[in-house]
């Protein structure tokens, strides 16, 4: 491939980063891939950090040495993220969702590409610091959010579901206790899906007792992972005393008030 | 905010065409972000075009007039296309996948960030021509795969789920005969999920005797939305009698051979 201009070649840099956040490039990648010497290199990357920082959209990383090279992590604004928070609880709290049974319908939001998008990047940015191996989730109405996170941290995704499948082979399942339902229930896990030793994120959409997310705690330590966090897109306030401690939500629902038609609903 | 080089600002753009396909920025959007003129942003909407077309990333597509603007659609190569399938293939072809009952598990493969957003993009780029207004499925597997295909179309992901669940409202429900299980299953979508007259371009993992995408089909019609297209990654051979027609898939599953512990699956 001929020598091309710089502004074309960081433009098709800046693609490949995006397309692959946490994804460590060597040098050598691109120096093949564009047909450039290291030191013009240098200069792309130095340009494409520069503006991701200055816009507030990400970093790029370096890591020196052999086995070196330069990954990019998404970021975003205070602002923006508590600007897209909002437009979120707003959009839960409007009263057409409340359901019966002191239930909210969010399935609409929860499988929105570009909502999930963004909140995966939003708990990657809050919850970094864990540096997870994987992402757990239970089925259903949580997988695109948890998917997304994943794709933020670039890890798998591993998805615990109730019963066990005949399409996943020998798997690892417990009883818990959902507080919704007020009932036992199983899930169950593949013993392929997570191995021994992986530090392990739990990702769910909402967060009201705890007894999901307890269950996951027990599900992935029986598989001998390490649960590093869990974190929730809502987190409810009732009821007061939950199973589970030490976790991250973004919102917080104070009330579904179906006699005056309010949801109250809010960022944390 | 002040003027700046035009490379921080086509670095800037990218970042946001690519986070958001298909989604039509009016040139305004961008003139007051970047504070710069409609001739300057075309200059840079030109450089974008030209390289992401030079390398076979995407396109920018741009319409005139009071509502126009430009929108990305991502894009890549034939030879990337059918390298990355090969791969995929190869990797499901592994002869620890093979479970008892004819069955392999791909359940991983299906929940990698990077491989199920690689594949929505394939699925877009074959079917962008059908331009569903939402991207249907049924849990559990086929919904990681089936939102990364709703991000690459930009459209939203609606979910059937097997029963009626309490935390989605009034849903309609269809009885199915599953291939696999010989069974008389239910599956069953909230009515707030799908609109009437909606495009609903049909997504799944595996497909051998078609009785669940035509559970979906039918689902979908109840609902009086226009099923525009179904498309799977993996089309058994077995059973070679299939109870729908017209459909897309990328990858073929010739043989799975306990006997001799070998998978023969392969790029279509």
């Amino acid at each position: 491939m001929e020598k091309m201009k710089r502004i074309e070649r960081v433009i098709a840099m800046t693609k490949i980063f995006i397309d692959h956040p946490h994804h460590l490039f060597p040098y050598k990648y691109f120096c093949d891939r564009f047909n450039v010497a290291k030191s013009t290199l240098s200069e792309d990357v130095s340009a494409i950090k520069f503006s991701m920082e200055n816009f507030g959209m990400g970093h790029l990383e370096t890591m020196p040495g052999a086995n070196g090279g330069v990954w990019f992590v998404p970021d975003s604004t205070d602002q923006e993220d508590q600007d897209f928070l909002l437009d979120v609880a707003k959009q839960l709290s409007n009263p057409d969702r409340i359901l019966p049974g002191n239930l909210i319908y969010m399935t609409d939001l929860l499988c929105d590409p570009q909502i999930v998008s963004r909140l995966g990047e939003i708990f990657m940015k809050k919850l970094h610091y864990l540096k997870p191996d994987c992402i757990m989730t239970v089925e259903t109405r949580g997988i695109p959010l948890a998917l997304l996170v994943a794709r933020a941290f670039n890890v798998p995704l591993v998805m615990a579901r109730h019963g066990s499948f005949v399409t996943e082979g020998s798997s690892v399942s417990i009883n818990y206790v959902s507080g919704s339902a007020k009932t036992i229930q199983t899930m169950a896990m593949p013993k392929r899906a997570l191995h021994p030793k992986e530090n392990v994120l739990i990702i769910d959409d909402l967060m009201k007792g705890g007894g999901t997310a307890h269950g996951l705690v027990k599900l992935a330590e029986e598989l001998g992972a390490n649960v590093v966090g869990k974190a929730f897109l809502i987190e409810a306030v009732e009821p007061t005393k939950k199973i589970i401690s030490n976790y991250t939500a973004l919102l917080r629902l104070y009330k579904i008030d179906e006699i005056n038609n309010k949801i109250d609903i809010r960022p944390i």
